[in-house]
């Protein structure tokens, strides 16, 4: 069976969650804390950083690109109308970019500033530069929140789905960075009609469940943030 | 006539010229000084970044993942033994992971720090941000150079391509990353024989002459940039 190393404040961990969720694809789950440096992971993925998967054959595939091109070439590609990616090597590409922008960009910009002042600088001993969260960290990352909403809903807005007319990684890789915002309470709704109907829709489908129940450490998540009909 | 929009000191921007070369596909070139962030640009790619490759239909191809994987996919994959990225699913992976490492984490840790300091804050006005070099950053910048020169000689010295058997986009990637830092001089030869040996492989190449009689505004290399026998 292949093993999944994730962290439940992991955006890219959740992305490909779902990806293995819709194209039923089963792994063992592994919580790995990046933090703490363990020597075993860092053999398994030298960058440290997840997810990691070590598929049956005990090859480690690092990283949410890596293993989502993996995924893709080795059983999206028999998937028919369920496949992620698209046939069209441009419509690939316009998927691929969204990939990046939500896990690399939105990444760097809110949910790694977010999540390591308010989930992982508290569970880090202090000499590890553990501690209260920076308040100006703070302010920045969740100023940059409200643009990067502006332009999920554009894109919600304008296309029956993140990277046109089907379900793919993009809308799968935007869901996951954004649950893990809306579970720490951070996303405000109101003010964004379509990225909050996209957003219902993903939210909605059976590979999300898993996510809905999962539990980031000593940090219960906001109570509308298993509801359907938030 | 494809266009690419790069930098001379952007490391991806040389990764895909690089790779258009060995392909032998043809684009014009327009150099971007992205820290100006000119509003046709943005256009073409939100994020920002470089490069970016508007194809002969007129369709963005934006970052050096995506230009990637376009390329093999479309022409890549005609290639047969001169392909940059293998056919086995394992090797793919390692190859993407490479690429990540050099034009992200090692991005990351060097080329975007050093090339800040030294490339583009001389060129911006003070007001943008512009000014005299940071000598902390540097300093850390630097020491972040020995160890990824420690990983890179481990690979050389441990397989004939850093990927593998093969020339893989991998070898590109990290070719492209060096030889930034080695424009700027910051690249001390003599500790590393083995990453040594492999740069002299990869700069021999046809592919990479235009690389070597590039020139950054306002900043000649070093002396032995364009050598083949540094």
């Amino acid at each position: 069976m292949p093993v999944l190393y994730h962290h439940p404040a992991s955006a890219a961990s959740r992305f490909i969650r779902l990806c293995f969720a819709e194209m039923d694809f089963e792994a063992d789950m592994i919580e790995e804390r990046t933090w703490e440096k363990r020597a075993e992971f860092l053999r398994l993925n030298p960058a440290g950083h997840l997810p990691v998967c070590v598929a049956a054959n005990g090859q480690a595939l690092c990283g949410p690109h890596v293993i989502a091109e993996y995924l893709d070439e080795s059983f999206g590609v028999f998937k028919r109308d369920r496949r992620l990616l698209a046939e069209d090597p441009y419509k690939r590409a316009e998927t691929r970019r969204l990939i990046e922008w939500f896990l690399i960009k939105f990444e760097h910009d809110v949910t790694t500033p977010l999540t390591r002042e308010r989930v992982i600088k508290p569970q880090m001993r202090s000499d590890d530069g553990g501690g209260a969260p920076d308040s100006k960290v703070l302010r920045t990352a969740r100023a940059n929140i409200r643009q990067h909403l502006k332009y999920l809903s554009w894109l919600a807005g304008s296309r029956p789905w993140l990277a046109g007319d089907r379900l793919s990684y993009a809308d799968l890789a935007a869901a996951a960075a954004i649950s893990v915002l809306d579970y720490l309470g951070e996303v405000d709704w109101k003010d964004s009609p379509q990225a909050k109907d996209w957003y219902q829709r993903v939210k909605s489908r059976p590979s999300f469940r898993p996510l809905l129940s999962d539990r980031i450490r000593n940090m219960p998540p906001v109570a509308h943030y298993a509801d359907l009909d938030f």
